[in-house]
């Protein structure tokens, strides 16, 4: 079912040299590893994107992990239909993105990889590409954290260590995946170590209705997306109390000043207006107000369960990101010995897994 | 009605000279000027604050312009009941907080001067207390910004004019009047010229419940307070066209990017830090999601009116302040040919004034 037009223009070297953005032998071409809600959002918007631009190849690969729908396959929906009916129902792909079920044969001819899939996965993946995929340059879509007993690690630096040395940026951005499906408006933020790859990917999303900026600084954008998570947290306590917008406008604003010291303090070359592009301030205002850690935080202070009963009441089967993050955090402020040098983190933790009482978010 | 019990502290040279916040001769005494909704709510807080600290005289003067309220006069309801049943029902003061009718009284002894009146009443209430007040540190309450053929004129400036150059600090944050006067949790920055001025009246005001900050920037804290009132037009857009939360968070970004160039563009000493302290990200995401001008431009987008019968409808005789400050700054902006430099405050004007579709709110 794959479109074979266009592989005549993809050459060998198009694989295996890093082409610059504009002027190269080839042409960029995109392959996308993942096809969820998030990726089949961000296929949508990359599908069409390319069509207009000169410099990329207009085939977009999407790999799907393949299942029935419907007795039908899924690749092939997506490749007949042009549908992700599973997780994107109701948006159409442009017929340029191609669904591939196998992740090798996806990422053939690549130049720049878009990682949009849960990070467990990613340790299955990488090896069935990493031998295609010389020259690529990455881009991770994947929010999360994980963290050892020396601090937190970047999902992004997760992927580089699995590419063998890939250069990978990250995207992050107040966007939730319906929103940017329905071309709804909305802002994103590259985060980039190699400016020419910052501004490969950022050509690559850049429309109208999804403004995407980029900052030189691959840590601050990262860990705005893993960190807003506890904060809405404390947000949703916030709710759950019934208190007034003043209260949780405090608890963002604090929020976004202990994520930007939490950056600091573990990574190097974070940059102070990280915080104030889509990525920092306006994501975590949206999840704040929005999202399902929020909601849960909120059930949670009206004593609706524990963590457990809530996600299980709530979430549809979906995982509370929040809760494992602030405990993580919590462990490794508390191992360096600063953990009061981040009052609301650590009153969170208090609240969510000490027996604070809730009532206590006020008291910072 | 005064409480003369304290007065006896007060020496004629407290009146004259610029106390120290410690160790001077005598003690600091405040006067409010203003009992209005904000005026009484900071009026609690004041009022309860001095009586823990030595350093204040326990008699907080506040000037009340005398009306009857069911029979009785205002003033004498609240030095009996300690209770502006008028502008803040069911909220109870602290008894040493002292109505008094007249200005000039109320401000005699006076070291600290807080201004919570409109701004329109500067010109008649001035003179009646600059002869009384050298050596008084003022702190404006007051949110607005009026504008000249050259610029914005800063509300704390026309008051430094009015009383013969006393130094002017302000106070601006997230904070509604009556969710401070319940006590719910928030936070408030001072803006200073004169460190030892700010910390004064940070320590006037700082609670558990009432957090203070400041930051040596006055027009900056100050214009925050006034434009958030434009970029409150531009989320009351998105809710009337029923957007995302993904939308309104990009205008909360750009709308604080943008105050942030309006400041630096027409003051110096603009310093970035302002911007994420309580005045800027703060007071902006609560405007944006609460407050009377997001609510007046939602109706606006679902087209039930023009402003003055919206107005009329919604506000109960409160006045609009947003659409006044963007008329007035896109003028200013215009003037210096520089409207194309602000996309977002240019498209709210074109959408509040020149008649373009409200929906162009989503192409910047």
């Amino acid at each position: 079912m794959r479109s074979v037009l266009l592989l005549a223009l993809c050459t060998s070297t198009a694989a295996t040299s890093l082409l610059s953005l504009r002027g190269g032998q080839g042409k960029e071409k995109v392959a996308i590893i993942g096809s969820g809600n998030w990726g089949s959002a961000i296929a949508k918007i990359i599908g069409r994107n390319v069509l207009s631009k000169d410099e990329f190849e207009d085939e977009v690969n999407m790999w799907v992990f393949e299942e029935q729908v419907n007795g039908r396959n899924l690749t092939e929906i997506i490749n007949t239909d042009h549908e992700n009916v599973k997780y994107l129902p109701g948006i159409k792909f442009t017929p340029n993105v191609v669904a591939c079920p196998n992740v090798t044969e996806a990422c053939k001819d690549a130049t720049m990889l878009v990682f949009v899939l849960p990070h467990q996965f990613l340790g299955r993946t990488c090896p069935n590409i990493v031998g295609y995929a010389k020259g690529c340059r990455a881009l991770s879509l994947i929010k999360g954290i994980e963290f050892s007993d020396t601090g937190p690690l970047l999902i992004s630096d997760m992927i580089k260590d699995e590419m063998k040395g890939m250069d990978v940026s990250v995207l992050m951005g107040a966007n939730v995946a319906n929103e940017v499906a329905r071309d709804e408006f909305c802002e994103s933020t590259v985060g980039y170590k190699v400016k020419s790859n910052g501004d490969a990917f950022q050509a690559m999303l850049d429309c109208p209705t999804f403004r995407v900026g980029s900052i030189n600084d691959v840590a601050g954008v990262e860990l705005c997306g893993a960190l807003k998570n506890v904060v809405a947290l404390g947000a949703g306590f916030c709710d759950g109390l019934e208190l007034g917008g003043n209260t949780k406008a405090a608890i963002i604003r604090i929020g976004l000043k202990e994520t930007s010291k939490f950056a600091k303090m573990f990574f190097s070359g974070i940059k102070d207006d990280t915080f104030m592009e889509s990525c920092g301030l306006a994501d975590l205002v949206t999840t704040c107000f929005g999202g399902r850690n929020r909601k849960c935080a909120e059930a949670f202070a009206r004593k609706e369960g524990t963590w457990d009963e809530i996600e299980a009441a709530k979430l549809n089967g979906q995982k509370l990101q929040g809760t494992i993050t602030c405990k993580d955090v919590m462990t490794v402020l508390r191992a360096k010995g600063v953990a009061d040098q981040f009052p609301l983190f650590k009153r969170i933790h208090e609240i969510a897994f000490e027996g604070l009482p809730v009532e206590k978010i006020i008291e910072l």
